[in-house]
């Protein structure tokens, strides 16, 4: 099978991380790239490290453009997916690397991204229950949230075995491309280096409903979520610090055991040996998550880690594997568990 | 007043630190520097950042080379310190940069550090309540861990007010100074650089019953913490993510009007405006705390950060301000509220 | 004495660097504090390391706010000194941090600025044969470029002995601090970090002339140098690799001699030990040259290697440190040679 | 065809790359891995990143391990490799990742790694003219230094041309992980953060004859190096900045038109367009050389500047390279130019 891809957004760290994995998948053949303020120029200056692409020109991002493509991944601004999604017709496979298609309830929408809720497309994270399914055959998909990505794996085997309260607590550190190719002062190299720098606190980030969404739905319950998302000096990577109280009676063993149950046959959850931790180098580049454990029995808390390349698994691997799932592809083609470190 | 001040442990990053403070304190004169491995080998390889004692020369840790100053700072591994300052005399100020002193339950000390507790010392953070008094005219401090000053600083507003439940939960970041210059695998810059990491998960990070030590005393109850420090790639700085459930019928205005509060006369802490959120960077080489705090209605949390360096205020510049205090000098003498950045 | 101080420019990484070294100064009082667009923004937003001055307002950058002032530091981008300057007096103490007034060949100045040469004025490098005495009550100063000043205090002293060819090979690396808070794309941290990156290659950069100034005045005959500037990781420090063919007959010994000799009574520079090489990371913060010099016996060449503090020594500390001997004050007054490290 | 693969020196640095390469090698079946201190170890916790192998256990470095297979490559200290290398027999490749084959020239040896000349093996660097054909076939293979291949492919268009002069300037940044995961103060990631530092000034570093040997071959004379390594804040990469006086009457036209033809079939040889830099963020993981040139009028030099990553194409992607031809594979199987950026 060879299947012509087209990428709206070529030009961000979201679609050249899709690039660069799209460049390794056998059964992918690159076609239009487009842009927005640099359309008509070469790749090779936006994205120089994707060098066999270097000399493709970024065309403007128009239904004419995209046309003609089995596949478009969408990595446009916010708000901007509905309207070249209604153009390209119900046969193309969309993949909307945004948010917009994310959330089930009108109302989150509204009150996090201050504009009317466009729908809700199948869920990229086939990890959760019953998302596999739903992506299978189907020409919608919404690309999860790079932190949700890594909050949802972390913690939903304690909430599907039932061990957790719905009340989690979580700090997460990611490193600088989660805030895109934006010039803001806060994010220049002189300002990152060396600082650690908390963001979005106290309830604030876009990204918590989305995890409340994810949660509450393997709990059965509504799931309170206190998220607090900080910058690290890195250039990529998340590292997801979840907690939540365990449910009385509750020992070491059971912890142990629904993350074991839970994460073993996944082709990308990495339950680390007793005694391991993640490190977000190890999955520079991969689109593996790491995952480990631990439950406090002074503080009665279950705490488990997660660590995941924000823009691979959190964003465009996750976007690649879902691709693959939906087109009848073998889950993993393409894609790597194996990091680049150190 | 001129002050004769000698290190034990001048070779490692907190003996730097206090050196290069020293070196800007006007009531003090260097005296003694000692080493153990490094003993006989001249300062100026080993803290090359130290130009003024470039050629002084490390002499052993013993009681005739500290003997003959008014003030003997401790930067020694844990358990050693107590055999020296035995041989001190009472009339000298024994200022503790390690952990032997800071405990008041022996048994605490037996869990975490496995050895025979040595006995309790007056606190080092004199920004707690009571904690000055006690270190007026005091022969002998316990400096704070760094992780245990980024926390109480950053908790202790709240339960002074009484408006947390004795429930914390905390995620740090610390900077690789705070592991020591211990050449071990995982501090090698090609494993730190790019990554955050989690270690001691779970409850037993030797800090962990010191700041439920500290937060109990000001509670007035017993306060459990779930408590996770991850390494970040940065030399110095922590950054303390702390949380707890709020007290019913707390509002956001009772916790801003705590913080107020409980942070308006202290010289080194610092309650940021209304949405502007600490960094390490700002305090990096400075004295200051950068505290801010945020109460999430949604999950009912009371949300408080802050950022020290873990060398200046976590480490060798609080050990300065209780030299101060012991002393009866100013206590901002010698200190500073300004980092060095970017 | 009290000097009353105005800085125009305060929002800008050599402005608050300035402002750093200035609260720490204890014959200076700080006075107007200027912007352009930031006027009338806090300080405590865009310098939070400065803590002592978060509550001062940026005023606009006009003569009637930066009137009645002993001394204004001019912090503005490159071609503005100029008709600042002219309207504040003779009387009036002007350090220009830019570079308007550092080439004495208007010719050079053209070709490298684009613009019509100002003047020259008395060069803030008082390390430099001459150099001091011609700041010795001036009134105006031209504060060296970050690169010059680490290339001319590591060549200087070979081209004085005459046992250096005049073909001077130029490396450096600077911290990301140097190239300002501008907004470009590969200033971002995710671009900056893990990330070497040369610029202005082939005798572009605007230091060169700047350069072949200062060693040409000293080696009395035109130097040429080929200097190539690179981006390094970090936020602030130069490193500079300098090199040059050895004179016929010079011997190892000639060359440590020279170096000895020309940096012996010099307060900031500092000549290490045989064996021991600079790093940048020991002069952070701090107003301190270390250098170091090889004799390649094979390559025929003097290789001279200086590591300075971009932002302090390289601009702002330099700044000051010619106020105080423009002012009669002891010329390290408010300056340290204490690095802040690791 | 399969070819099945040992590696000797698998818990290192080289190692781990070599096998995160060897992994996505489509001919290649993963054999024995040996180490030494940690025979016994699971790759699990020595190399987090290598997912797919977590479960295999180090065996020690012995003939009866590292018989039976097709290719054993060797990551062991220097002067270790031609023992095992006698002992695997004629019918094997071996490829030896350490220095002992590299130099031709036995007093080389002698003065720079101190002990006898093991030999001299067909070099891994299939870009220089010559090498390709001596690789061909062959059952031994010398892999380059990391230095070496970045300063030979910049600099061999130039002397292949015979536009510069045989005296060569040289600075280069190398990551961290070029030192390897040597236990030693000066690597730790405090000391690395933030700052740049030389080593090996004046002559001394081991690379300097093996670059000696090349260019010298190239050129047809004797090429003098002056060659300076630095130490950057980063894990990977090496920028070297090359230059060399310009032979009387060369123009830029002669000098862009030297790299263009040299670099032009070479599939991991990538020069780029005129204005563009090479930066080593965009060879993250990749075995691309990006190389670009300058002609500096004013200094009469050539400047050519490379950026690999030290462990791809400066070790072990070289090393799969060079096993490729030797095979008779094609010489790209299993090697990307695609980096993982940012």
């Amino acid at each position: 099978m060879t299947v012509r891809v087209a990428v709206a957004g070529a030009s961000g760290y979201a679609g050249g991380e899709l690039l660069r994995l799209l460049l390794a998948h056998p059964e992918v053949e690159i076609g239009a790239l487009t842009g927005s303020s640099n359309a008509g120029r070469t790749l090779g200056g936006l994205q120089p490290h994707l060098l066999p692409l270097a000399d493709r020109v970024l065309q403007p991002t128009t239904t004419e453009v995209l046309a003609g493509h089995d596949v478009v991944f969408l990595a446009l601004p916010h708000g901007q997916s509905a309207a070249v999604a209604e153009q390209l017709g119900k046969d193309v496979l969309v993949i909307d690397m945004g948010a917009d298609f994310r959330l089930k309830d009108a109302a989150d929408w509204q009150t996090f991204y201050g504009s009317e809720h466009a729908g809700t497309w199948p869920y990229g994270l086939p990890e959760l229950p019953g998302a596999r399914a739903a992506l299978e055959g189907s020409k919608r998909v919404a690309v999860p949230g790079c932190y949700p990505t890594a909050v949802s794996l972390a913690l939903f085997p304690a909430y599907r075995a039932g061990i957790a309260e719905p009340e989690a607590v979580i700090t997460a550190a990611s490193g600088t491309s989660g805030a895109g190719k934006a010039l803001k002062p806060h994010l220049l190299g002189s300002e990152v280096m060396g600082s650690m720098s908390p963001y979005g606190v106290g309830g604030g980030h876009r990204h918590t409903p989305e995890m409340i969404q994810n949660l509450s739905a393997v709990a059965g319950e509504r799931v309170t979520v206190s998220f607090t998302p900080t910058l690290a000096p890195m250039p990529r990577g998340i590292l997801a610090t979840c907690s939540a109280k365990a449910k009385p009676g509750t020992t070491a063993q059971d912890v142990r055991a629904a993350y074991e149950k839970a994460l073993a046959d996944e082709p990308f959850l990495h339950l680390l040996p007793e005694g391991q931790w993640p490190t977000t180098a190890s999955v520079y580049g991969s689109n593996a998550v790491l995952i480990q454990v631990a439950y406090d029995e002074n503080a009665g808390r279950v705490i488990a880690i997660s660590a995941i390349d924000n823009l691979t698994k959190g964003t465009a691997g996750g976007a690649v594997q879902s691709m693959n799932i939906a087109l009848g592809l073998p889950e993993s083609t393409g894609l790597s568990t194996i990091g680049v470190a150190p």
